[in-house]
């Protein structure tokens, strides 16, 4: 039997897990040129989120379909000599035990790492991180660098790639505990909780110098903070937006967009992880050898079980996680 | 005698005359290292209305000083060897007769251009159209531009600079008047009126296949309708804000920002004119050379009169002119 969670009902602000409804279907039988996939682990991103509120680089979701994820399986069965029995893939597969897929749909991986960093920091999480801050924020060796989401997946790799290339590192994240595990595990220069009152200001008192590179993947008040204390020449990496993700109506953008853009020089550029992929390699090697070298943490939040997966995206909604969030289905 | 006009008091909404004093005064004295300038042409832009809102470039304009302001100026006396009575000159005069500078306060200006090029089309003007267009917006033949304050002393020149580098120009300006200005005497292939409803579906009528690059000088509604149009890869040059610049208190940012920036990966980025000057000549050389050939039009509104300056920057903030508002005073 497959096991797979419906996108069911479009969520009226906040996601809850009953817009997600559990199927059974009979196992898919792979056509000619395709094969069929187990899926190992499904990773779970605020990007899930962004897919039901409309187009993004994706079609937006729609009520019925299975849920979209991203996750990393094992080729089963193949009728294409391009993937064979016992091959590592990744791709959006979706939240379900098993697919089929053709070989253009997936991504073979390396089977000597962790399947878990396979997931994370060598995969869409660490790069994500790795080309936003070098290939579009472009941090030189002393500059500032400032991370929202900072204990997230995304923001808990850049800031540490930051360090690593010779900056002061700044990230903002919600609560005090989280504030003390960027600093204290992951080497963080300096952390802000946004829940405290005045970011602006609490930003302004730690980077008098102010910032050079903001790695923004929320948007709202942690944008706000960094539109008003970029350096002339700064850069703003943007990728996500996860404060406008998780409810209900749009809100106004940065009142600071365009007028500071124009004053202080600064360059807003978003990016998409999948369009640097032709040095996904270098890339993974570089993150590799960090992680090898103990310069480069993994934190990750691994739940166990396919009937957790719903529950899992709440939480991470919610900034439960510290680092990669994701399922072990198999 | 000496006639400048004072910015007394800060304006509670829209600009108005009566926040400007005229005031006379002995004419200045040139110290040791110093030249005495006298003005023959004032330069009025909307950054002048963006100076009195806060510190941008240079610091914010406060009650009692000058009248900050663009001009082109003759030497008349000099005390350093740098300067020399019948150099022509441009810089921040100010709005005034007569002033005295030091050397490195200004630009000396070749006199074989018309005065009213060297501040229109091959000054500020036009190399603020050039590098913007060139060296931020970086259009390649065969792509969309968009224009906002198409009609506008900028947006005219980067128009016509995007039709010469091979691309489908859009104009956005205000009334129908203005649009078949810039489509019939400009030769834009399009324009859109921002007063007449719509613009978002007006211009995804015009554009079928989406905007590449846009030339943002207003910020606001033209800026709201781009980013629902922009290509994946587009390219937002952030010149001016002039939509939010003759108001009161602030109003929110543009809806699409962050959000669209990341899932259709466009690059917004501000620049300010004199960061380029490097490569000012270079400008300079291609702007005459088209003006030259007739492939570039020069289109200005002179005003003559020193007495008519503040109103000048009214009507200029209302978008009564076309193509470079000047105040000719000498």
């Amino acid at each position: 039997m497959n096991r797979q969670w419906i996108y069911a009902r479009r969520p009226e602000g906040a996601v809850t897990t009953d817009i997600f409804e559990l199927q059974l279907t009979d196992l898919p039988q792979p056509a000619p040129g395709e094969a069929l996939v187990r899926v190992k682990i499904i990773s779970v991103d605020p990007a899930n989120r962004a897919w039901m509120q409309g187009r993004t680089y994706r079609p937006q979701l729609q009520p019925g379909e299975v849920m979209g994820g991203f996750g990393l399986g094992e080729v089963i069965a193949s009728n294409t000599p391009q993937l064979r029995p016992g091959d590592l893939v990744d791709g959006d597969f979706g939240w379900r035990d098993y697919l089929t897929v053709r070989p253009d749909q997936v991504t073979k991986r390396d089977p000597r790492h962790a399947p878990e960093h396979l997931v994370g920091v060598l995969g869409i999480t660490g790069l994500t991180a790795y080309f936003g801050l070098f290939d579009v924020g472009r941090p030189v060796a002393g500059e500032t660098v400032m991370v929202s989401a900072a204990a997230g997946a995304v923001g808990s790799v850049a800031g540490q790639l930051a360090r690593i290339a010779g900056c002061r590192v700044i990230g903002v994240t919600g609560g005090q505990a989280k504030c003390d595990w960027i600093t204290g595990t992951l080497g963080f220069d300096a952390a802000l909780d946004y829940k405290a009152g005045d970011l602006k200001a609490a930003l302004k008192e730690i980077c008098p110098e102010g910032v050079d590179v903001y790695f923004d993947n929320t948007g709202g008040a942690p944008l706000d903070a960094a539109l008003a204390r970029m350096n002339v020449g700064g850069r703003i990496a943007c990728c996500g937006n996860v404060s406008q993700y998780d409810r209900g109506g749009a809100t106004g953008g940065p009142p600071g967009v365009p007028g500071l853009l124009v004053t202080k020089r600064i360059r807003m550029e978003g990016f998409i992880v999948t369009d640097h992929f032709a040095r996904r390699h270098q890339a993974e090697r570089a993150l590799a050898g960090w992680l090898r070298d103990g310069r480069l943490k993994a934190p990750m939040d691994i739940v166990e079980g396919f009937e957790r997966v719903p529950q899992a995206l709440v939480d991470l909604l919610h900034g439960r996680n510290r680092g990669k969030m994701m399922i072990r289905i198999a």
